[in-house]
C-alpha cells in the first residue's frame, strides 16, 4: 500500500476536500465582515473604545453596548460554524487518510457545503424550524457518518 | 530523511493521532445535541423564531429567551471545547511533523484525550475545584509539550 | 509532478507554516491562563461552584456571576482569535497543497502572525480605531489572499 500520495492535489478526494473547504471558509470569512457591518448600522458595540462611533451623548455610547438582535444573531451563526464547519474539516481531513473512495467522499463533501450555506442563510433571516433544524442536521449527519467510517477503518 | 510517510496509516503515530482525534471530535459533536436536548427541557432559546415551542403566551415565550443556567453551562463546556480541543489537533498535526518517538506521542495523546472526558464529566455536572482545574491543567500541559516540543525540533 | 514531499519539514512553506503556527497557538494557549487570572483579580467567575472564591458572603458570590468588563475582553480577543486564527491554519493548509513559492507564502505568514500579535495588544490595551480595525484588516486580507490563491490552482 502506497498512501503517501493522499494529502496531495493527485488524489482527486483530496482536491475535492480543497475545494469544498475554501468556499466554507470564505463563507466564514464573510461572517465576520456582515458582524462589522451590523455593528455599524444599529450601533451596537462590544468594546467601550468602539462607542464614540454611536455620538457623542454619554447615554446614547452606553446604551451602545447593549446587546443588539440584529448582531447577536450573526454572532450565533458564525459561532454555530466554528462548532460544525471546524470540527468537519477535521473530521474530513481523518477520513482523507482511510482512502476512502471517490464517489462516496465527494458527495460527503458536497452534501456538507450546501448544508451550510443553507443554514446560514435560514438562520440569518430568522426563517424557524423545521428548516434550520433539517438544514442543520444534514451537516451534522455527514460529520458523524465521516467520523464513524473513520473509525471503522482504522480498529 | 524520508518522511513522506509521516501524515498516512502506516505511521503509528498518525494512526494514534487519528484514532483519539475521532473520539474527541464525537465528544464535541455529542455537545451539540446535548444543548438543544437542554433547550428543549428547559425551554430557554436563542432565537425568537424558537419561543413558539415555549407555549403562545407571550410572556412565556419572552422569558424564554433569558439565559437558563442549565443551557450556559453546556455551551460553556463547549466552548471551552473548542479553545481547546481545536488547538490540541492544529499542535498534534505540527508535532507530528517534526516525527517524533511513538512512545511518547502515544501519551500524550491518550493524557489528552483521557483529560477532556473527564474535563467535560466534572463541567457537566458542576463540581468545584480542584478537580476542574486538575482535569484542565492536564490537557493544557499537554499543550504546551507538544508545541514547545516541535519548536524545539524545527529552530 | 511530485508533491508527497509538501507537508513534510523538507519543504521550507511547510517549515516556516509550522513555526508561525506555532507561535500563533502558543499565543492562544497564554489567552486562556489570562483569563483565568483575571478572574481572579477581579473575582468574576462564571460557574456557580467556582463563587466560594468571592468569599462566604452569598451577596458577593451572587455578585461575582455578573460579567466583568475586563475578563469579557479577554474573552473577547480569544474568541475572535478562534474566529480568525483556526482559519487562518486551515486556510494555510490547503494553500500549501498547491505547492506556492516561498518567498510569498513565508510573507503571508509572517504579516498574519505579526498582525495577530498586534491585534491582541491593540485589542487588550483597549486602545480604539484605526489601530484595532488596521492589525485586523492586515490578517484578515491575508486571508482572503490563501483563499482566492488556493482556489485560482485548482479550478
Amino acid at each position: 500500500m502506497m498512501t503517501s500520495h493522499l494529502y496531495t492535489l493527485e488524489n482527486n478526494v483530496f482536491a475535492g476536500f480543497v475545494f469544498y473547504t475554501v468556499l466554507l471558509l470564505m463563507k466564514m470569512l464573510l461572517m465576520t465582515v456582515l458582524t462589522t457591518t451590523k455593528r455599524q448600522i444599529h450601533k451596537a458595540f462590544h468594546s467601550p473604545e468602539d462607542t464614540s462611533r454611536a455620538g457623542t451623548n454619554p447615554e446614547a455610547r452606553k446604551k451602545s453596548l447593549l446587546p443588539n438582535e440584529n448582531v447577536e444573531r450573526v454572532r450565533r451563526c458564525h459561532r454555530n460554524d466554528m462548532e460544525n464547519i471546524y470540527l468537519f474539516i477535521f473530521l474530513s481531513l481523518l477520513y482523507i487518510a482511510t482512502d476512502p473512495p471517490y464517489a462516496m467522499a465527494i458527495w460527503y463533501f458536497r452534501v456538507y457545503t450546501v448544508s451550510r450555506f443553507l443554514h446560514m442563510l435560514v438562520y440569518l433571516n430568522g426563517i424557524g424550524q423545521p428548516f434550520r433544524g433539517l438544514t442543520f442536521a444534514a451537516g451534522y449527519v455527514t460529520c458523524w457518518i465521516l467520523a464513524i467510517s473513520t473509525l471503522l477503518s482504522i480498529v
